[in-house]
């Protein structure tokens, strides 16, 4: 048997931002696999199978590469930023534990890629730049309690924060709530940035104080950072620098 | 004033790893400044000066950067995995913040880099695949006592951790007293992965229970993962996957 799945991450959008080991994995690949407009990143070429899915599928996507696979394919699941961030990497390893037994010993590897929150930060200077968490907002997988325990216990550490899908058109609620959960906890004056589409045609770079922040402000392609309470701007003519420091006196 | 900072994210070791964005700014830079293994990591060439320095002069060296930049310089302070996660992006906004004033309008931008975190998850599944947080464990910058907080409120929360920074020769101590917080809060199965010198020739990547993790399996070049409670192993021929799944069941 000399299939493969390898799980690559093309980053949140640019070229650019697509490491050489993924370039390699795709040029070698006999089969892509992934997200529409993820898959329509990769440019077609002979000998190469594109495979389309919608979202929501994520387990069927992933059998489907599996067992591609085990029939001796190269396949390459293709992931928007880094794939084991809230993407196809954990859907992978769920379909290899529940599926065939055999799918156990596939040479199965994950690239990693650019995360979008690594690029939105890196768009407005270093706000991760302290001790941090990546919370996904969606409750699509796990229940509100759950989101809204974590949140309380991240402010309550200090953490800054990552916010991956914090609102779909068919969920609108859930950031609406995780607003109010910030304003509850945490001074008006806390820095959240709003980083929609990062690293493509369509980015938009937001920095507001929690105090004026307004869910209209995030979509699914949107994802949203707040500082710690030590996030500090950098006044200047453009736009500020957003960062927090490296020390917390004792 | 045409002289700009770019501080660029080398990736975790291999330069398959390194974004075509950063080779672009390292082949268009005049000086390069850095931690003397990033430094070297940069080919000489006609037209660069590399700058190398010593770990722990972080503030000193991001001056330096600011300084040639003021000057006209096209300077790119590089660091390991990304810049913005513990490494120079947050130093050199200290230095602009408290700097001189001029240094505020400069041309300082973050090209971001895959950060160890995400290179040591990829190589053994997806233990990230759910909420996460990153704490840096050496108290050089914070007390030792805000650490012990967000260890105790992160596993109280139930994210996948990474720990940044675990160890030093001058300062055991810190990884000893984590792995005592772990012990006392989490179950002995909790799994743990101690990924040395990740997509490096030295690369050692370990998978323990908690049960049977030690302290002298981790220092200064390692990076530790300690996954959720639900964190999973998939027992096969050669080395296990580890994934944590995505949903929690209400």
């Amino acid at each position: 048997m000399t299939g493969s799945v390898v799980i690559a991450g093309l980053g949140p959008g640019s070229d650019a931002l697509v490491t050489p080991e993924v370039r390699a994995a795709l040029d070698a690949a006999t089969d892509i696999i992934g997200y529409i407009p993820y898959v329509r990143r990769v440019a077609p070429r002979a000998g190469l199978t594109r495979h389309e899915s919608d979202n929501r599928v994520e387990i069927d996507r992933a059998r489907h590469a599996l067992t591609l696979a085990a029939g001796g394919a190269r396949v390459v699941v293709v992931s928007s930023g880094d794939p084991g961030v809230f993407a196809m990497a954990s859907a992978v390893f769920e379909a290899v534990e529940h599926g065939e037994r055999a799918w156990r010993e596939l040479d199965v590897r994950v690239l990693p890629g650019i995360t979008a929150m690594l690029a939105a930060a890196a768009r407005v200077g270093a706000p991760l730049g302290h001790d941090f968490c990546a919370i996904n907002l969606s409750d699509n997988l796990k229940p509100w309690a759950l989101i809204e325990k974590r949140l309380r216990l991240a402010v309550e550490a200090d953490f800054a924060m990552a916010f991956y899908n914090p609102r779909s058109a068919s969920r609108p609620e859930g950031f609406v709530r995780a607003l109010d959960v910030l304003r509850e906890t945490c001074a008006p004056d806390r820095v959240m940035i709003f980083a929609r589409a990062v690293c493509t045609p369509d980015e938009q770079i937001t920095v507001r104080p929690l105090a004026e922040a307004d869910p209209g402000m995030a979509d699914m392609r949107t994802l949203v950072l707040v500082g710690s309470s030590a996030t500090r701007l950098i006044p200047r003519k453009g736009a500020p620098f957003v960062y927090t420091p490296r020390s917390v006196p004792a």
